[in-house]
């Protein structure tokens, strides 16, 4: 089969694609045939080898996330069936041989019914954005209607999902990007207002959408440029959630005094059952009443995987990067 | 009547013991004759002039906490009587003539019953340390029987209450102090560890008494020296919580992330009816029942009020630092 693999750690242009071997499924396992994979910044640690939750044996394929069928099922593995279209998200899975690949084998409990009423290409924005967007509103922020939430890089992958998430349940939201055409597109996905990203300068503009009293709910993808401006601008009470940052950041601990609010900080890694009953249930009920869509952004081929990867990581964060790898 | 006044903002110097007249109480009010005065660093901030909170008109007698006996009684006041023993705490106060005084007049809702067991001298060890203890680790931490606490500052007018309460309630508690009398002080009060203060240096120590796993909750009184190594050190979804701090600190939101811990800050003010009366009856209750008892360092009287506040100032926080206004 083709797959997307590395032999040696590095940039992107160590990813080659490849023909190797297809997988078998043990006991617990199923194989799925891959249709679409959704590409996650986190997987470009694990690929220059400098990842705190993973540094793989070489050779190694790369993914957590794909939408496809499943092909075959492992002895012990109950409730899912040959031809089942699925979804699935190992990034806490015990053994998952790589979604940049035609074929995967991957745990059962990683793998998720696919909505009826999503295509398969589609679905590859589903998996750790989806997650991390369910958890950060719902698990953490205890979001709820009529609370204003401020969602920081709201057009890219997790983005695109806390604004629709927010807007669906009735919260009042403002998503800020960088560009225009981020702008718009939160506006389409629901957003009551889209800015420019909140610096100091213009942090006034900010609260004069919230009647001065800032946002209720703080989502960070980067808290170390924008943490200092987050404490300062939420409203008393307010809760910010930190999903994304990548160095230190000086801040001013009195904010967080006067103001009595709460910063938390969350990964999307091993949710307990009880957690991720609720994650799965949620999202499948949000997908199949319509609430929420899943939104992708630009596609590449298995045989694309240095323009792919440098589209992730150069995106100005419309929607998420995928591999088609099968459009049957 | 005596009373500590300044007629001008700056340091300590600017205290002086003078005569003036008694104030008189409006309908909502209570006259009291003072009997002990609990002195606090946020009124080093109101005589200097530049605390964000009360920039008072001048002059000025300072002073939110005290003990002493009802000696007049407004006419819409209801539940106190003549010859009460109580404590006021007045930071929230409509109207405070000051309790760095022999008399003083307060709104009735900032005054509180003395419990029959606390002596009036001693009693100058509650308000504000007394509420900010109960606040932080009751409706912030949300502290449980079993977890354990590590209090910073321990030996100090808020620290021993926090020692106290955490014991009194059964958490395993950890305080620290940078004097070998500030610690045995905290092994007095009934802390299961007693340490130095938690630098860089010296954190696996503290890991250590915690079976490498951190704290569950940390009570942080001067967030701009420790939060960085506070949120190290954290066990995964703990609770850091801010009550003090003087100035910025850089720290990496990361360490959120991966023990997705929470950092709430708070300050004794404004709390809302029901907070209140969670805050007094838990106190009532906790001094009735003998499970805490208030501890007070050095003694002052009102002619002795520059002593009094380098006492309060360079302290090695041993218990709260008081004015001796009646001994009767």
């Amino acid at each position: 089969m083709k797959a997307v693999q590395i032999k040696e750690f590095g940039g992107p242009e160590v990813l080659k694609t490849v023909e190797v071997d297809e997988p078998f499924p043990n006991e617990n396992e199923v194989k799925v045939k891959v249709h679409a994979v959704g590409l996650n910044p986190n997987e470009s640690y694990t690929i220059t080898g400098t990842y705190a939750y993973n540094i793989p044996e070489l050779p190694y394929i790369p993914g957590y996330d794909a939408t496809g069928i499943i092909e075959e099922i492992g002895s012990n593995v109950e409730g899912f069936q040959i031809g089942d279209r699925i979804f699935l998200s190992a990034f806490s899975a015990d053994r998952n041989t790589g979604t940049y690949a035609e074929k995967v084998v991957v745990d059962a409990e990683n793998v998720f019914r696919l909505p009826d009423n999503v295509s398969l290409i589609k679905g590859a924005a589903l998996g750790i954005p989806a997650f991390t967007a369910y958890k950060a509103l719902f698990q953490k922020a205890k979001i709820k209607a009529g609370e204003i939430v401020l969602i920081h890089g709201a057009s890219g992958a997790v983005g695109n999902w806390l604004v629709q998430m927010a807007t669906a349940i009735g919260a009042i939201v403002i998503g800020t990007s960088s560009t225009k055409k981020g702008r718009n597109l939160i506006l389409d996905l629901g957003a009551d207002h889209a800015i420019d990203h909140v610096t100091q300068q213009n942090k006034d503009k900010l609260l004069s959408l919230t009647n001065e009293q800032g946002p209720d709910i703080i989502i960070e993808m980067l808290a170390n440029k924008n943490l200092k401006t987050d404490m300062q601008i939420i409203q008393r009470h307010g809760r910010i959630i930190i999903v994304g940052s990548r160095e230190t950041i000086e801040v001013d601990p009195r904010n967080l005094m006067t103001n009595e609010a709460i910063v938390t900080g969350m990964t999307f890694t091993s949710p307990n059952e009880k957690e991720m009953k609720e994650l799965t249930f949620g999202l499948h009920a949000f997908l199949e009443s319509g609430a929420i869509h899943p939104f992708i952004g630009n596609k590449f081929t298995l045989d694309e995987p240095i323009k792919a990867y440098k589209n992730l990581m150069e995106s100005s964060g419309n929607g998420r990067t995928i591999f088609v790898v099968s459009e049957e």
